[in-house]
């Protein structure tokens, strides 16, 4: 057990954007949420996987719909729990302890927003590993714990508690409801006891991004330290020690929007490989060299400036920018059959099989103390 | 109390055809539905309001959407239930008798299949006291009784619990989520003591419309007959006597669909005005003769064509009907200041405040004899 206040948020928020893979939105709007209820309310515990009793109820929550949205009517951080209430009360229980139901970009400081309003603790773990855009993609569904009943609301507290018979049909019913609240709804489901989460959650993912954000600060601007330091925390982690696939420049950035994501692709070039073309629908999901394939969803792929050593989101990257682009093998988790028919590549369209990113770059581990050159080609 | 088995419910659905001034869609599939529940469990006890006791849990119920969809995926009368129990299961209350939100068209028959498949009785009465499209514009929501906790449920038994902070807020998302259901929901809400019924409800409307139905099934095909009964049976109601506005002939029919609404207006040419033009949106709301208003919504107003004394529908009216126009007075109760402001005509976009039919037709109380010669004039 460990005790969430600023500065582990602050770290947790810089790591989360990592494990966003390009999405999940920009952490800004979502510290501020978290340090506003951590001021008020005070730090938040937070429970190892094993910590948690079995018969404990687990309550996943999230922000769904459009950051953007979020940004511009940005809620009070004490009405972040409408849902959660709704659900409890539907339920006729309260929630023993929280989890996130996305570790990636702002939904991991959501979490920690909505259990310091609550003083209940929060599990270390979360849904997705990184951030994905639909509700029926978590883990806890494919490993089949059901969603409903699943409690939606928005920032006046209008709520809507949903009973839908699969996954699916909660997703679609779920996506309707946010549109109607605006763009932006707050979430609550997938409730379950302890033991599933056990079984069905990617665990330690918010220690990890803890770790992620803390070896960046100490990095400093210093971006061999910055890649050292992610591969140092990955690799002591559930998920694979980070990759480099290239360093380069963006040298294009095509963007068009298609049935409600950002969709786009973002090519790097630099000396070691010709060029890198990396695919985005709201998230960065896959990444070919020369026709090849060499990441693809659910790894990671982060695109970190080498300037100013952030991770550079789907939204913010254009030409020029200096970047190294790595991808972050995912857990164990994400790569059985059941969860990579849900986030595998062709579920996003993309005509590959997945394939493991340490099995695609063999020889990328020890580039690391390669970027030192990567003003030089620029 | 009385019983409705098929005769009745046959009436009260011709009936409900009249009451729902062209809309609330055509009463066939409602009227099979009902017929298949009330032989598979009986018919179903009406009773009066003041039989209703003051702590009673009257809950409406009604079918929401496109009665186009509902009839291409018609469904079990056994799973029109779904949402009534979703309600009674948020609430932890059973509902000691249930009420049609809507008498007009379909949903006083799915409110009777609701009843006849849940062995309870209904309350003679609605809250529209014809066919409106709104969910806020029921007299419930005008007189003060939340709409929410308001359950909706498709055919499979997807449901939703919805609680909106206010009865306008609960109309966009019921219909966003309607739409997510494929077209049509099945509903149940507004849920309030028996004492209230008798507040806000428009009573006894459901015998209206078996009268209404009993009368156009004794007048056979004359037309005269026809107009006599419609006049006899609104009078003694709390109603006023249907009107006569003109005999004629629909020489042109315009339709656009604007905003979700099948909108237009009809054209009638006749002896005895220049010519009636009735607008309409889903349902007939104003009708106009040479640039003045003669009867306009909460007025319920009918096109009976001359040859089947059917009430023709928004839908089915086109050009060379030979129809007689007709407007019933609304109750007390749609006509008061808040009534007004929810479903007077300006709340459809018509630039002019409701008068009573009755004070716009001074003299056309006696035409009814005229029709005979209507042939004559065609």
């Amino acid at each position: 057990m460990t005790w969430l206040g600023e500065q582990q948020i602050a770290d947790m928020a810089r790591g989360a954007a990592i494990l966003g893979s390009g999405g999940g939105g920009a952490s800004h709007f979502g510290s501020l949420l978290a340090f506003a209820a951590v001021r008020g309310k005070g730090p938040v515990k937070l429970l190892a996987p094993y910590e948690v009793p079995d018969d404990a109820l687990v309550i996943p929550t999230a922000m769904m719909g459009s950051p953007t949205v979020m940004d511009e009517k940005i809620p009070a951080w004490d009405t972040l729990t409408f849902a959660l209430r709704a659900l409890e009360g539907h339920l006729g229980r309260h929630a023993t302890a929280l989890m996130p139901m996305e570790v990636g970009g702002r939904n991991c400081l959501v979490a920690v927003a909505v259990a310091a309003a609550t003083g209940l603790p929060l599990v270390d773990g979360d849904g997705f590993g990184r951030a994905l855009p639909e509700l029926q993609m978590l883990t806890f569904s494919t490993y089949g714990v059901p969603g409903c009943p699943f409690a939606i609301a928005n920032e006046r507290g209008d709520h809507a508690v949903i009973e839908a018979l699969d996954n699916l049909a909660l997703e679609r019913l779920a996506r309707a409801v946010t549109l109607q609240y605006g763009g932006v709804g707050y979430v609550a489901g997938y409730a379950m006891p302890g033991w599933r989460v056990k079984e069905t959650a990617v665990l330690y993912t918010l220690s990890l991004a803890g770790r992620l954000g803390h070896g960046l600060r100490q990095a400093g601007t210093s971006l061999p330290h910055a890649i050292q330091a992610l591969q140092e925390a990955t690799a002591n982690s559930t998920f694979g020690k980070a990759l480099v696939l290239a360093l380069g420049k963006v040298t294009a950035v095509e963007r068009w929007v298609g049935d409600g994501y950002g969709r786009g692709r973002v090519t790097i070039r630099g000396p070691q490989r010709g060029s890198l073309v990396v695919h985005f629908q709201n998230e960065y999901l896959l990444a070919e060299s020369d026709g090849q394939v060499v990441a693809s969803v659910p790894d990671i792929l982060v695109l970190l400036d080498a300037e100013t050593i952030q991770p550079l989101s789907t939204e913010e990257v254009c030409y020029g920018h200096q970047v190294v682009a790595m991808a972050v093998p995912a857990p164990g988790v994400l790569r059985t059959s059941p969860a990579l028919g849900m986030v595998g590549p062709r579920c996003f369209g993309y005509d590959a099989d997945y394939r493991p990113a340490e099995d695609l770059n063999p020889h990328e581990e020890a580039r690391g103390g390669e970027v030192v050159g990567l003003r030089a080609w620029s």
